[in-house]
């Protein structure tokens, strides 16, 4: 079996859960065609994230991954476009750093574009009557950094990682009940929709074009 | 057994489905204690909504009713506090009518306010994980002015209704996925949400005091 | 001369400004025709403010009032349609007072409209470029407790007074400048819109029929 | 003199003004110690937009230069923080063209950083009470194929370009009072707030650290 990692991080920013973590669970083991899924947990940590994933990409050798992670306030499923070389931390991560304007890996590129087929993902996902957009920034969190830095290693260090990319997922509605105002998505709205994320991530070998693009 | 009514309406403003309605239909004969649920669709149109509600009125002679509707660009359940006496369409209803700034009902107070503890069903559902908001307004449209018909039957004529109140609800994910960057709510969700309104408005006579107010 | 008052509010909720107060304040002596504005600033508390309105409304016999106040995080100028008849504060008013749920006035009517001509002022402003929608809603703090007890005085005590209603502002600038992602207007937008409704209320008697109103 | 180039857009999208180019044309001239601004207006075309900012790089030699442009929906003044190497086009542009998909210049790097302070430059505006945030995207259109190619040119042909960004600005008062319900700010302020940009920008040689990230 050739495997997708799918990971998820814990919870932060003052929330007990992380829905990417909920999700990203409930998908190990599950299988389409000749390839499985193992889910993997990721320290919301700048300084940790990195060994983790290294970690992960040997022990594992997969050849598709994806990275989820909480989005609080958007409302729908957010296929990211490109990872930004910088961290620029709004707030502390769970180790207590905030770095501020430095690079995610210094000499690197300024950005990585995801190399999954987010068009055609994003085609699938509305066919199914699934809410989805891509995204062009993922935030300079440690979201964007795990993103940069999932698609640095791919680049280098474990090519044979071919499909590379982020997701991000809105809150689940046990979280908008505390957070009153803000959107969310039922837990099987967003494995559903991260089933099709992964298969077409295996199915499909050139993307689509379809305009999704932003104004501004 | 008493009866509970709740409504929905038919699509409107251009869609193939109407949530209120997917809601409403599937908690057709559920029952809680001595109660049992009796669904009924509703037109949306200014003209015909009357007639049809009251004719439900009278021919179940519930003890509760609560009539749901669209809130599409919502993102949770809203609660709605008061019906005002004014109809002020930005669209044409589904017969073509488009009445601007006339009564709902001429002759009639400025407004009812609900008689559902929504305070209480509030509390219970941001207790149960689910996402809900109290609202000080139903709109200018259809929804609202069944909202005030459904009070002011209830006030006039039906004086067996006990309980009356309405309650917004967002788009469906599927709905959702045609409108991007719009919230929603999977269906399940929303069932859930509406049970609990049910039961709480079965059960609570006196509302509780909880702050849920707007500033604005 | 015919008397306008335009009212504000002193600065709550950790503002150390109120727009509404530096718009008011800035009109004062203005005069249109045979009107001229008198501005005056009202505290905001629930248990003053009734008082120090009927003290105004005594004091000057205005022909028209405006009360007008600060909405932050609405974008454009809102023409509110309707005070309810309820308190249901979110904080503490300056007094400390933090009423849930209690009647305005017991007693009093649900609701009253407001007797601006809202949709011509819409018109005019739109015309003139300057951003404004009719609300249905003044929220259920101070600013709709004050609208309620302006429309109530105008019905009961002091039936000189022919105009009455209440106009929400955005942030000014430099409020927004200290929150961040908040919309705001310049204090010349809002000095210009309120000139229009002041005007717009001097010379249209009956109010035209423009659909303004809202789906939910 | 030096020179400070600041450019906007002909209008596009159905607008009949661009506030960029409403703004820039009125900094035509404006100085600054030894440095004075000369405005261009750029077409809203992705096939011309290179060659024009060329020329205009060629014939004036700037030492700075801003490009700014409208992000009709914001709230606020938009320092871009990115210009990311893709055309992904919503909407056609004034020529008809909608790339998808497409690299603005093939081969290059996948993203330009600015080289205008906006750290200090957002610290400023700020502390001059005027709404400001760092953006991590100036989206996939013309808006963000201009800001690359301005800095791929610095990079790479006009090396005596010493800073260069872009500045995204809400619509104007009168473009909302036409989109009910969209956020706007007033052309004195965005002029403020393009003078302060350019001071800093001619001051500031070495950006400050300031935490103005984005969780996501």
């Amino acid at each position: 079996m050739k495997r997708v990692l799918v990971t998820g991080f814990e919870p932060f920013d003052g929330e007990s859960i992380n829905p990417a973590w909920e999700v990203a669970r409930r998908l190990d083991g599950w299988r389409s065609g000749s390839h499985a899924v193992v889910a993997r947990r990721l320290p919301c940590a700048f300084g940790a994230v990195r060994d983790a994933l290294d970690h992960e990409l040997t022990a594992l050798a997969p050849e598709i991954v994806i990275c989820v992670g909480q989005a609080g306030g958007r409302v729908d499923v957010s296929l990211e476009r490109i990872a930004i070389n910088v961290d620029d931390a709004r707030i502390a991560d769970n180790d207590g750093a905030q770095p501020i304007d430095r690079p995610v890996v210094a000499g690197a590129p300024a950005a990585y574009f995801t190399t999954l087929p987010v068009k055609a993902i994003l085609q699938r996902l509305r066919r199914a009557g699934l809410p989805a957009q891509v995204s062009n920034t993922a935030g300079t969190f440690v979201c964007n950094h795990t993103f940069y830095v999932l698609r640095h290693l791919a680049e280098t260090t474990h090519r044979g990682v071919h499909r590379a990319g982020f997701i991000h997922i809105p809150y689940l509605p046990e979280q908008a009940a505390r957070h009153p105002g803000s959107p969310s998505l039922a837990l099987d709205t967003l494995i559903a929709a991260l089933r099709i994320a992964i298969e077409t991530s295996i199915e499909v070998s050139d993307d689509i074009q379809l305009a999704a693009g932003a104004l501004h």
